[in-house]
């Protein structure tokens, strides 16, 4: 699958006036809309529920300097931004959410999947690399896989049909991401002994599945965890009241923890994120 | 309930020349006051008593290039970061304390309550975004969740008698906020466990109930952190002999300990704030 | 007892040039010099002995950007400095140390004695606004509580003697500061154990009385600490063994480790540390 | 082996106009690769396979004021960068890495490997003292000696034999870096354990053995680490299942584990990763 | 015994243009190198040797702006750093260590040496107020006393005999600082448990005494350490064999280990220094 927009972003990489960048990006991002639309949600579906699918959350504060430049030259990168998730669109699926204002460490998030680690790379090295890119600072980059589950095949009959329990409809505008590294005691468990403290843990999850979406990536050995996880809710009381109950079981006691790692943002349109950034 | 300052305050969002927007700021506070005054003491008393409100702690630094303005251009930011909290404020109520001279991790802390977290979001957003707010360095935001208590119920009556004992009445200058984690022994307890450990956490904070205000908001899940506790007091010697008398009781042994989190301040209304942050 | 300055630093706090500035501060020095001696020394005995008084240990480094500015920029901000300590005089006793070029953390600490921790925080405000204090980074604020010997009077009588020896006499150049936490397993000991531990504890300093003089402030709820510890001696050496002593001993068992908090300072007047930086 | 770049090189040392720089070393590197080529070969692999090589892993992050200059300045620094890995060709073997985009850590990674350690020295001083590298944050260099096997000798030949299993040819894009530190419970167990359960260690990679290439080096006392390990590899999730292997082994237990040290990154040759600076 | 450079520098004290500044050093230390030369080697042996010398090691890496300041900007401030050296030379012994390119902590360490801590201070405010020194990060500065050895007198005879083995002659090009706390468990063993472990240690450091030379300073109560062990040695790898050796002994367990405080560096004339920060 050709990227429709790799012509004329080719021609923007040498340097040209501000004014002739964004009359090019606005065209690309225009044709691309039109060329990218249909494939996008069979691809973003796929990609966020296939194995083997390599995911990045970069996680972004603007330097203190950009808060001084004028608001107009503020404004006027934002159209360079969204040439870059418009150009790697084929590659790279995007979500993007706002930490500013709720989360101090910092201003936004953005997920990436792709089917190889290097493409989030190289969006991520084109973002960077933008006008506004210039002003980031990368905090935290989290790598991690999806895998086929390891043990919820193992769990009773019961167990598994209660965790496909479909959430409830409608908008859940809270994203949180809860980075978890295990002990070497819990890695060193016979399997036997980890399913059955794994069966607690989702037991305890059941009552959550309608209001809280979960999805799991896998990180050991691509950063200093094994695994992140992923929250999304309209209810935050819900959310809390989840995590209680999984600190309440015995796998709790394996989770080793250093620093200060949640993030919680909500989930905006980018177009959002870069007005937020201009104000 | 329509915010009256709404319509004048949209057309501050556009650009205008700093007299302007002054101009306009002091109009909006003036009718703001006399539209919400009203609302505001029933509104705030009830967020500040009610189950499942959200509270955001943000705690904050001026960049050091702030102290190196002239003492006109800081003093001209005061009334935007005003016209901030005026346009929130029948959806978040606030309360301000000065850090700066006592804990050296801040200059200021504002507490916000709401019905719902974006509330606050939206609201910390407008303020880092004032002129002000732009050398801000947002040093922390612990969010947390007002809950009916627990336990409470299972103590004894004399203990719940003593418990609802009121405070003295009198100003109270202090405020201090110790954010707080339970380890997973904790959490692994059987609830009996819990029960009779906290009991005895009540009992050895009776004598201290008249001279100390006390507050819990719920964070686990949303900060790295279990709760936050929220202390006001005119007697900081009472207040360490709390906190001695905590820290002697078992439970005391699950507390986990990480990074230098107790933050001290006195309550000071904005005004006060501003002029020190403009001295 | 009124500040005898009060009356001409209110005329300073409105924008003066700094000609006028450095006029008005040299003659409230002149004349609260007049006004406080008698005062002072009476004062300051008794802050630094009774109980119930109120300790800020503010810790300072300049910006880097200060030590860029003109010599003459920097000397002619040393007079400002003098009047934050004269303005408040009546309401705090100062002591400043030089940490530049002994301890890597700070360029220098002052110690504030108050009967209110309000006065402390006010000093430092000001000093922190004044034309120097612009450039200072408020690296720790140690806040602690003088109290009664909580467990000497339970000693046996000759230890208790001992104790009580005086310090040679002479100057004590340096002065270090030790801030101590005590872990869940020490404030759960029954009161006896604590007593017969503190007991050997201070069997092992007796040797050291003569030449290291100590002073204990309670921190418990102020700060991540339960004491601050602070030594004056002219033979480090001899502090060093007692240190070690103290390490013997089985309470040290129960004091945690966090950091890097040891500071070593020379004792050293307002007039020096201010000529060092204008160097 | 005398430097066939020496003689020009010394003459740029002196302060030249940017252009005279630029042309001299463009001649150099054009001589040097003549000069170096026949023998860079032989000399980079026996210093990939030798025991007594010292090898130093430099990351760098660019500060932020890179990214603002122009363009062209940028660009115009990569000439002077490429002749200090000229000048030390002949002592200094290199590997470059792109780390940004991937890891946030840093931007880039440098790998050498010499004879002695101050040839890396050396290297480094002059990479730092070039034009782009005045804007090097040296985030972190670890230094490692190679060593002959000393535990391998004692394992089963079976086990001998899978362990010399050929990787499968063909490029390996990805690399990643995992220092790694052993408690004193390790190095206090007897020899026969340690072996033991190294031997578990090896045979939980075997089945990795032809998609991750590994590395070792010993730092103890060089850094406060006892070992980098290092990895190449164009299958993520087969490294992240050999990480998994090894933590299920009981030697896993006896590894400390402090802060966020794993770096990830892309095998780039020098010219791709000053291209992604320069954009 | 008096500083013959004395009167002269009083002078620069003032403010002089730095022509001035550099005519009067280049005397001083012309006329300073006649008088301290035949003192030098005997006091510098002497304070090497004897116990109850304070010794500081400082350690500076450059401030960002240093490296894009003119290279003869740079190279002009280097006189004034020798008249520092020249000033305290008849009190303190110094040695200079490039660091960078090695360890990434630093650009450069110096060891002071004095009878009295204040004059390493007085030595380290003067070089910070430099020219140079006004772009220094004093980033560590461990503090140590020199002591008779406490435990060796009664290890046996042949350890005592083999301890005193002469290191072989010729350069030692590298030097490692180690600081070393040893926890409360080692305190609180009794003093026959630690001869009994320290014999152990001395005697798996017999090997390497040849090529490894080594100094230990006693800093408890003056940093958080309990001591600084340094080593000199022109081949690392009996360096890193005996790091290997002394972590075997079972008084390696009694060893706490924080942050990532080892710092390898390459012992050069502060000449070469110089030279390097001007590069």
């Amino acid at each position: 699958m050709r990227n429709p927009l790799g012509g004329c972003l080719k021609v923007t990489e040498a340097g040209m006036t501000r004014r002739c960048w964004i009359s090019i990006v606005v065209l690309c991002i225009f044709l691309g809309s039109i060329a990218t639309e249909g494939m996008a949600a069979v691809e973003r579906e796929k990609l966020l529920t296939d194995p083997g699918v390599y995911a990045t959350f970069a996680i972004f504060k603007m330097e203190e300097d950009w808060w001084k430049l004028d608001k107009a030259v503020r404004a006027s990168t934002s159209e360079s931004v969204k040439a870059v998730f418009a150009k790697h669109s084929d590659r790279v699926i995007t979500d993007t959410y706002l930490v500013r204002g709720i989360s101090e460490k910092a201003d936004f998030m953005v997920r990436l999947h792709a089917t190889d680690l290097i493409h989030n790379q190289n969006f991520l090295l084109d973002l960077m690399s933008s006008p506004l890119g210039k002003y980031l600072r990368n905090l935290q980059t989290y790598k991690g896989i999806t895998k086929k589950p390891t043990y919820a095949a193992l769990f009773p009959e019961d167990l598994k049909a209660a965790l496909k329990a479909p959430a409830e409809p409608g908008s859940k505008p809270y994203a949180i991401v809860i980075p978890v590294r295990k002990d070497a005691a819990w890695w060193n468990t016979e399997v036997e002994g980890r399913i059955q403290m794994l069966r607690e843990h989702a037991e305890a999850s059941v009552p959550y599945l309608r209001t809280v979406k979960r999805k799991l990536y896998h990180t050991t050995g691509l950063d200093n965890l094994d695994f992140i996880t992923y929250f999304e809710t309209a209810h935050l009381e819900d959310f809390n009241n989840l995590v209680l109950a999984l600190q309440r079981v015995k796998e709790y006691r394996y989770t080793v923890h250093t620093g200060n790692p949640i993030l919680v943002g909500t989930i905006r349109p980018l177009e959002d994120i870069l007005e937020v950034l201009a104000r």
